[in-house]
């Protein structure tokens, strides 16, 4: 393995000190680059999921062509269910389709317990390969969906706005949700112990449609299967993320789960929820993700706000509230990088370059 | 004008005594009710606006049929920008699309300076036709749109889930933003007004799209707007609501925009908000909508759980925290309401059923 020529970001995840905030964005690798485009024409989004030399093509052109300080291995999360036996469909301008959803006892009974190296063996190949390649530049994250968010998709079996038969299933059969989400829970772990085992340098849990829950029900069907994860996750000193959109309350339950770093989508305060949980995890975000449509003076004037809000010192890793979306500019993009890369070294102090840890 | 002979529900506005919760319910005329599937059979659903008999006839189904508190006249947020000359569809399916969305200058130079009597008369021998109708029965509530709520179906031309073009619009030509956002309020402000004229007991103004923007951008874009309209409003003691959709931030300056009512969605905690604001605000909602799709055991027990959060005592009007879902049962809407009349009572003293204002 590689030794880290650029370890800004795990340093950051571990609230050690650095010199300037470490800078990645969600859905890094994707529609908004030409290059990613080019790739994308060759084949379809299933198929770059699961050929690891087109995987790992996408993952390292971020790093290349933006210039951030992690890589994120482009994949999706659904993958896990459809390794569990569901009939996955990517349509294109609609999103993912389940042509089997579960809706009962039945269909749960069918979902295959699954077994990484076996069943996602292109996705651990993939960061064996994007590791390799990235001779060691930066780091390499590995990503899955929370449990809930993964049922939503398998029950609703497509996207869903109201998300009424999930939340039916939550309230009229809670013991099958939760045998599915228990299931879910034990395979996501496996899935990224088997990634930081194939080199991934840190891991992200994504709770998209946390916050569609309420505050009782996200403690029950969502977060403790998040912090039964973290539990059961086989890595020596590798960061966890977890980024749960929308969950604005309970930060200090979710703070105690066990992740290295919880990330925060744009509607929070960083420098509030930094007085609240910054001594016990580093924190990712939150810039909107439409700021990057603002021209450049905008962009910058928005960056320094989030980097004013969180002040001075480590335990930032700056990124968007959420994914980076399809239609922006890719040279705001650019811009933003090498913004927080400047405007950010005013607020780490120098002579403490070093790690402290 | 008819004495009002059910007044729980403006007594709880004003925070003053009641003996029981009261409750009502967004979107209560609405698709789960077959007595309004069968209006809707003979029109359309602009058409049951633009008619003051049929608007009046599913306004008041929920009050004899779910047996709610108060309420609220059938109509659109979106009647504003059509009288302003946008050209509005309702799409079977899909939702409200203008077929010229304001995207410049020259855009918002032909919105018109709108007259509520003259352009919204429909809505308004609406609110007074329901008025002679309800024969003092229950409140009458009118409503409106925020500013920003409206802006982002006129930029956007239809529903959006990025907001892609009106946080453009905010990012590269505030100055456009404002003056829209300015001559929405002045708008909303008289169509307020017109609607108190017609009989109204009391109004709110719902922003729905607050949530979607970061915290410096709500106070800028969306709340000094509802402050505006709140100011202008010609009332005599007509309580307004103000429902922000996912604005869990700076509860304290929306309680202080000059509303007697918050409403809040069901990611938020009535007992803790309560705490922050109660002393300055009546608290409106906010059972999760999908909660009515389990059994009625299960619907008993989350409706509790809402009651005791709030706790003991007036300024707790019971909703749902966003609108009814169009497939929800209406036995369970109406055994919603039948149980918060029940269980309610135990959190208001007895002997003080007199007004204490």
């Amino acid at each position: 393995m590689n030794k880290l020529q650029n370890d800004i970001f795990i340093r950051a995840c571990k609230r050690q000190s650095v010199e300037r905030t470490p800078v990645w964005m969600m859905r890094q690798a994707g529609r908004y680059l030409p290059e990613y485009r080019a790739i994308r024409k060759k084949a379809d989004f299933l198929t770059m999921c699961k050929t690891p030399e087109l995987a790992a093509e996408v993952t390292i052109q971020p790093v290349e062509i933006i210039g951030v300080d992690a890589a994120i291995i482009f994949s999706d999360i659904l993958v896990i269910p459809e390794a569990m036996g569901m009939r996955l469909e990517i349509r294109e301008g609609e999103g993912p389709v389940f042509h089997n959803p579960v809706r009962n006892e039945d269909d749960a009974r069918r979902l295959k317990t699954i077994d990484p190296g076996r069943d996602l063996k292109f996705v651990l190949d993939a960061v064996a390969l994007t590791k390799r390649e990235l001779k060691g530049n930066v780091p390499l994250i590995g990503f899955c969906g929370s449990p809930w968010t993964l049922l939503t998709y398998m029950v609703e079996g497509r996207g869903s706005k109201n998300f009424s038969r999930v939340k039916s299933l939550l309230y009229n059969n809670p013991a099958l949700a939760h045998s599915i989400l228990d299931k879910l829970a034990d395979a996501d772990a496996d899935y990224l112990s088997a990634k930081i085992e194939a080199g991934a340098d840190a891991v992200q849990i994504f709770d998209t449609w946390g916050g569609v829950l309420s505050q009782n029900d996200f403690e029950e069907f969502s977060l403790r299967y998040i912090e039964k994860i973290i539990s059961q996750i086989r890595r020596k000193d590798q960061p966890v993320i977890v980024f749960a959109k929308g969950v604005h309350y309970n930060l200090e339950r979710l703070a105690g789960a066990g992740a290295d770093v919880v990330g925060l989508d744009w509607t929070m305060d960083l420098g509030e929820v930094r007085k609240k949980i910054g001594s016990k995890v580093a924190l990712q975000g939150n810039l909107d993700p439409t700021v990057l449509y603002a021209n450049q003076d905008k962009i910058r004037e928005e960056t320094r706000k989030v980097l004013s809000s969180f002040g001075e010192g480590g335990g930032h890793i700056f990124n968007l509230g959420h994914g980076i979306l399809p239609d922006v500019d890719p040279e705001n993009a650019k811009a933003l990088v090498q913004l927080v890369k400047e405007e950010s070294k005013a607020f780490h102090h120098r002579g403490t370059e070093t790690q402290r840890f």
